[in-house]
């Protein structure tokens, strides 16, 4: 088993935990908790695959049903002392949001399509997983309004890009990219930087 | 018309008034109601169907979308009287969803997917419609929180899985598959049965 | 630039607009916006082209992303002056359906499918968008209950069936169609005409 896997696993360990938690606030019951954590690990990935017409990535192994599983379990088993780990999430949650954009980029790039479509999908295989999570729980997408979340794995997509334009090797693009994601996100979060609300309207 | 398509004709015709009756209470217009009849008899063989790289079934004949013109006429005319037929309704969803499941599960199986996947597909056709609905009409998916259904779709795949390991014959996999779909689905409903909550979180 | 591709553009901007005020109203941060404007806009074509197996039209050229970026400008620019220009909103927005609806007959048709999963692809493209739009700002689709809109996509379909019958040439045919999309649409605001309500259930 490769880091990448190793890492590509705990990031989904770890969405598929902001999933249940979700879930579990709502009181959603074990089923439907398992639901909406698979929903939120894969959907990104998933909604990627099928924008690529490409069969979703999921279906290759049971792997991912198996760590959304054990993430169930570890919730059933731990859920009082999660918020001491909040910490410890936010870093996996983080790393594994890098990981998941860098994936997005390369699956788009190595099917031929141009760079602009890889950063949207980079950025779909990161963010929209949290939105179909917001989505089946009922609540106004999260990643809409607080944090910078989606713009990080913009930026991330950005930096792959001039990484290819600059004509740097593989290695070096990949750990600037995820380092990229992972800085955005760090900061944003560190000096509560949030991106201005659009403002317009009063009334909906 | 053999007496598979009937049945499910019927469970396209049961699952769209479940639709059409959460519209209804919503205040929806004919139209819109049509439209969350529709998503939610079609809703899981389309998921399905996209996730495994298929044209969706309903675009192979205008029958799903004749069925649910005649549903919506139906509740039209005997909206007053629909109450009293609960139980004829319950009756006919529970055998539509223990067919939709084995048409999930034997679709995925013919294109030549591991029994896994099946289970997963069987389940993605017999629940998501239910939960596109309450997608649409801004309601908590009912199937997160209330009864073992999505549950009831596992276990039949399960019992399908189990057949095919000791090579049972196609029709007796297929009468145990609905069978137990159906079982699993009254004895739950009739003895108030249902997955705890999923504990861990007090607020969201 | 042919007149077509002009028109698309500015239906496309209108479709943006509308999910930007929308997602202003619920506070949404600029990114936020930006997604829902995108989503609004093309989310019909996306769901028909999944639908039909094919590559979303928006991954073959950027300019849907950019069109959609302007509309953001444009918001924030001129958002104390967007409800002066409500019926020039309506007008662009009418005429942006029409061609939508066209658009995704044309192509349906153009890829051998029979006429009446064109209509539902006309539908689909002009109104999935808005519903869409509806579920990211989590309020009840718009168009469930409110003015004559999908509606007027089926009929511009239907005007459009009714044409290929009768074998006129393909520019009266296109014509026609948007026209009657528009004029549906026009006189349902106009004379507040709308579908009533599906009776049947007082509670959900």
């Amino acid at each position: 088993m490769s880091i990448v896997t190793i890492i590509e696993y705990l990031g989904t360990f770890v969405f598929a935990i902001s999933g249940l938690r979700m879930a579990s606030a709502k009181q959603f019951d074990l089923f439907g908790a398992y639901v909406v954590g698979f929903a939120t690990a894969v959907g990104g990935g998933t909604t990627r695959d099928l924008l690529l017409s490409q069969t979703p990535f999921w279906l290759d192994t049971p792997g991912y049903l198996i760590c959304t599983g054990v993430a169930l379990v570890f919730v059933m088993i731990f859920s009082r002392y999660l918020i001491r780990l909040e910490n410890t999430f936010f870093f996996f949650d983080t790393i594994g949001l890098g990981l998941f954009v860098l994936v997005g980029l390369e699956k788009t790039v190595m099917l031929g399509y141009p760079l602009w479509v890889a950063v949207i999908m980079g950025m779909i295989t990161g963010a929209v997983g949290g939105i179909i999570r917001d989505i089946l729980i009922n609540e106004e997408p999260l990643i809409f309004r607080k944090e910078i979340y989606a713009l990080a794995c913009v930026v991330g997509g950005l930096i792959y890009c001039v990484c290819h334009h600059f004509g740097l090797n593989d290695i070096v693009t990949q750990i600037v990219t995820i380092a990229g994601v992972i800085l955005v996100r760090f900061v944003s979060v560190r000096f509560h930087l949030s991106l201005p609300a659009l403002k317009g309207e009063e009334k909906p």
